[in-house]
């Protein structure tokens, strides 16, 4: 699998160690300037509805020892990531910070995993290659999917089609941790549904609301991964799915969708590659608390101030979220998703999500 | 699938109804005794090598309001399990939660989810029915499974043949909640090597160690969920395999070991389900931390105590773990399992497992 990717990023990688040397050879002091990560320097663009960097950049030189050090460092991992790509292998996270130790020179190695993560951040950045094209593999993977799509996954082992219905257990089709190995080859369903809990994707599949109403059932797994989130994107922009997002219902689950649709303040330079802003969410909104009359729990103060600064985040500045956000607020109650089943098991999928989703104009 | 497992879980729940019955019927006032679920009343079986509960009971009886509501909610539940075997459908213990808001009676409504939780203990261990077989699910699922083993789950779509190499992508067959439903139909694998963590998972799938040693790969995803040690117990009983646990270097991750091996005190009821006494802790051991010099991070105070604890644990008396707990307290250090990474990525496969698998009597 030394595809195109592979050679395409390696190549940046390399870019980026001539830059090194030409900076030395013509006597200059080598540097790399990279936007600077801090919330200060973090906008929403407006257009584009995802985060982005701002224009403030800080410099790594060797004009200190402290920044020698961190070139070296990450010349060290340009090294190490240049092989990985040619012999085709991967690495977590921890294991680049592990193997640093068996690196000839004591000076390139990390004194701790924050500095190896960040150094690996730097590196997307600057070269526009994201991690997983560096074959550098999150510690824990995506969730899983179920619903009418046949794929083929290019693994190691040779390529596997399979079914996401047909060809897998009850708990659905496993997404690698780099989905971009996943060609889609055929795909009966009409919208994508992420759900957080794992208690109501069970419900989902248990009803067959995947066969019944032609949806691709995504399990989020709380906050989602960065292999969900990147699938995501991909259904919806190569397949022209509808996304959905159906969570609980308190601030924590719409930063859930807002992860979704908007991308992470920590992922920022990846929201084009992360990010659905095209997403919408289905609930449980406040709205559907009254409405349904649910069992709820009171707000705590931590949720109280979660949806205040959500108030002020622009993200969720919108007629809608301010509604809903200050009927919360108004209400002072919370409910999960599983609260839809004080009405009996099949509501959520008989009356909830048809209701819900023919208002949003997808079914 | 109203399986023979269906009817006999039906059978055991009509025949606890039809005692409140009997004694009701016979003048008596109607209880319902269950061995005392706390610390004190745990005894560890040596003959068996698992927790089991001790002799102490205590009564729910109708004697007081209090009781009598206990045993109002035991009977709704019982009719609700009864008609979910009936119809064949299956629910989450917080949607059984939420569920009992739509009964008749406002007094059989749980308080918390605590209460409903208890309840389904209290009915596993009064009808030996497990859970499971009342067709109560967890919120999360087990986790994967990668190795030369073909299966067939009875899915509620139909059955499915599964080969967890050949038919599966790089993720893996993912557990279903119920591992009950699957049938081992052929198995090429020599051993079970049971994993904590998703990156050393992703490295022996990466490093092809299930191909090269016929290993079946399981992933704990650290503390793992009942479906995961049933599946563990099953591998070990229907199909002979050792099973091997592989973790972190530290107190928490020898009670991962624990909990598939002596089962837990919560689960102390469904030990002869879930535990596999007969696995084999593979490390990281402190020694190897000596021997193969390791990376580490200091033993914080709260490992110091545990590690302490362990000591004090009948499940951890025996000469090696004494001897390996002793060293750690001695040396003051810990490792994580990739830490084996210092050596290289294929030192792990390469040469640590197979050395102390060896050195187990397994390879």
């Amino acid at each position: 699998m030394s595809s195109d990717t592979s050679s395409e990023a390696q190549q940046k990688l390399i870019d980026l160690a001539a830059e090194f040397y030409d900076q030395m050879d013509s006597g200059e002091i080598p540097e790399m300037s990279i936007p600077t990560r801090t919330k200060s320097n973090i906008v929403f663009d407006e257009d584009e509805d995802v985060w982005v960097y701002g224009e403030r950049e800080s410099t790594r030189s060797a004009n200190s020892i402290r920044g020698a050090r961190k070139l070296l460092k990450a010349i060290y991992t340009i090294e190490f990531l240049d092989n990985q790509l040619e012999e085709d292998r991967s690495s977590t996270l921890r294991e680049l910070y592990y193997l640093s130790e068996s690196w000839d020179s004591n000076e390139a190695q990390f004194n701790d995993q924050d500095e190896s993560n960040q150094l690996i951040e730097d590196l997307e950045i600057v070269s526009e290659v994201t991690r997983e094209d560096f074959h550098m593999r999150p510690e824990e993977s995506g969730a899983t999917v179920m619903g009418p799509l046949r794929l083929r996954e290019q693994t190691r082992r040779g390529e596997r089609e399979i079914h996401c219905q047909e060809d897998v257990g009850e708990g659905g089709y496993q997404i690698p941790n780099n989905p971009d190995t996943i060609e889609f080859l055929e795909c009966d369903a009409d919208f994508v549904l992420a759900v957080e809990t794992g208690g109501m994707r069970d419900r989902l599949v248990e009803n067959g609301f995947d066969e019944e109403h032609n949806a691709l059932v995504v399990h989020l797994k709380g906050q989602p991964a960065r292999a969900t989130r990147r699938l995501t994107r991909r259904l919806h922009d190569e397949l022209g799915l509808p996304v959905t997002v159906f969570t609980d219902g308190d601030p924590w689950s719409y930063r859930i969708y807002g992860s979704v649709a908007y991308g992470s303040i920590k992922s920022a330079h990846l929201s084009e590659y992360l990010a659905t802003p095209e997403a919408q969410f289905i609930g449980v909104q406040p709205e559907d608390i009254v409405e349904y009359d649910l069992p709820t729990d009171p707000l705590s103060d931590s949720d109280i101030n979660a949806l205040e600064s959500e108030l002020e985040d622009p993200r969720y500045q919108t007629d809608y979220w301010e509604e809903q956000i200050e009927l919360q607020l108004d209400i002072g109650k919370k409910s999960e998703q599983q609260a839809l089943a004080s009405h009996g098991l099949d509501f959520v999928t008989e009356t909830y999500l048809p209701e819900r989703l023919s208002d949003m104009g997808v079914l």
